[in-house]
């Protein structure tokens, strides 16, 4: 149609997320064409720059959507579920970074390196999975190409980033007050909605996300239904530990998988990650190499290490995964799914 | 024979596992009547404050050990490869809280919750299992009675000071200059010996120990070979994944298990661990009380919580188990053994 470019929509502009967004829309000089910036009234005001020029965040409501052709989410849960429908309604279609509608079966739940395809069959939501979720598909999709999958056992070393702005400021404020000899009263951690909250920092925390009935957390829950979804394999049997730790940015899962074929070398394995498309295979054990949540932030890659095969089972591996929660966890994978939009042709320019 | 208690003897009296040993023989009022105090020329002439009475380090050589009872070891391997038999052949017991002779066939590995009765076969030296393994194995073995064990997959979230005093005044160093912003040089950890150094503040390395040619660490095969032998059970399945995260003390483990017995309900399993010697169930989610390291310090027990049904296999479970790891991990231990050994009759007063 001729235009330079999209109007793109950022909902939760200032949060930790929403600031990656924009930066990454920068970053991958993804055709914007106008920005609208969004967020609750406690932030709208704020100004925030975007290729150089200043943005005022705006109050997000129905109208703020008028003329968008694609909305970015990352207010919250009860933020998407109140306006994403009313975003779709005025013609836009929603990348939402939130859990509102990821099971929903009407709505893909997309990682472009896994799923892409998925995206054809959008009614106007498009369900950008749980940080911790993508960053494991993207590892182990190749593996269940190449080799069939039938088990995953995942322990999380997650980074309070994922838990936005606020917990990244009580664990700095923490370590300082301890390293001080100074008391302090945890406000925010693990849950900002839950009863008690919890020292994070020289700690760990085994809760992310409210606990279900079954005793799993919602956090682990997420990563074993979203992990079935994505990856088209309701058979698939997956279990996860979700465990917060004192790290600002990069999550870190320690994964245990079976594959169906027998007779796999650990040679084998590496060759096919070391080729497998956004993974980064870090694994010399004589250089010491391995992937560390220090190491992975600001980048887009899924880092892979410690791959070993497991020393009872044939068809049993070991593998150490690292990945910038904010950036693949999140905001690029949004953008990417924006890319993957306008690259099938779902919207155009 | 109407002595008023033992000779006892602490090699590397000054290190972080040393202090506790000592700090524990005073707290559990072990019947001492002589205190030697050993250690390298290095930290020889400190003095350590033991019921009251200030007690001079001296340098350990072969003649210290003439008339000691018991002597504990904990100042590395070479010290013990070179010293305990050295004690031996002086007519003492040696505790060893180093890897040197774990895996010797001759040599007992005990946790006195499993594998008391061990002790009686000992030659002189008796093996203080690595720390992640003894709170593991405290947790697993009333399982193993009841129900039978098949297979065990464990990732670590361990404490610095498994690694030492010099490794915890390195995270603190790092953590005061990271939230300073200003610069460092990683000299300790992740293994001191080892080629390379990273940061540890606000990161997770998953190399403890150094690299063995199947790709695991030496920490992770030390977890896979001792609890086969200190639960006598060279068949069962154990792989590991031990990563050290930004805490002081007090090692987590995220462990998934297999039992024999198939039908076995959550409800079971926590009724029987509640009632497991020196398991403590914390397990109450609508409290939100799960086990944590910064509640562990100081105390004995090993802590269970998060226990819960794998959602696939009617036989797996999922659990998160955290102690102190220089007490039941290191100093309660080996104390602990030397009382089963008076207890058993294997040295007397």
């Amino acid at each position: 149609m001729g235009r330079n470019g999209l109007h793109v929509a950022v909902v939760g502009a200032t949060g930790a997320v929403g600031q990656q967004m924009i930066q990454t829309l920068e970053n991958r000089n993804f055709p914007v064409e106008t920005l609208t910036l969004l967020s609750s009234e406690r932030s709208a005001g704020k100004k925030v720059v975007f290729k150089g020029q200043e943005i005022e965040v705006q109050v997000a409501t129905p109208e703020s959507f008028a003329g968008v052709d694609i909305a970015l989410f990352s207010a919250g849960g009860a933020v998407s579920k109140a306006l994403a429908p009313e975003a779709v309604k005025r013609g836009a279609i929603v990348v939402d970074n939130t859990s509102a509608f990821r099971m929903d079966e009407n709505v893909p739940l997309v990682v472009p390196e896994v799923n892409e395809s998925d995206l054809t069959w959008h009614n106007g939501i498009i369900a950008n999975p749980n940080c911790s979720t993508i960053q494991m598909v993207v590892a182990l999709e190749p593996i269940r190409q190449a080799f069939g999958l039938k088990k995953v056992i995942v322990s999380t070393y997650q980074a309070v980033s994922g838990a936005g702005a606020q917990a990244i400021e009580e664990l700095k404020t923490q370590a300082k007050a301890i390293l001080a000899g100074e008391s302090f009263t945890p406000e925010i951690l693990p849950v900002k909605s839950d009863r008690k909250h919890y020292q994070i920092a020289f700690n760990a925390i085994p809760q992310i996300d409210k606990f279900q009935a079954n005793g799993f957390t919602f956090e682990e829950m997420k990563m074993i239904n979203e992990t079935k979804k994505i990856m088209h394999m309701p058979e698939l049997e997956v279990a996860a530990t979700c465990v917060r730790i004192p790290v600002i940015t990069g999550h870190s899962e320690s994964v245990y998988i079976e594959v169906e074929k027998e007779g796999i070398s650990v040679e084998e394995m590496k060759q096919l990650l070391k080729e497998a498309p956004s993974v980064v295979l870090q694994d010399d054990l004589a250089e010491q190499l391995y992937p560390m949540p220090a190491d992975c932030v600001g980048k887009n890659d899924v880092f892979v290490g410690r791959v070993r095969k497991d020393l009872d089972r044939d068809n049993g591996f070991h593998l150490w995964i690292v990945s910038d929660n904010l950036l693949k966890g999140a905001a690029w994978n949004s953008v990417q799914i924006a890319e993957s939009l306008l690259k099938l042709g779902l919207v155009n320019l």
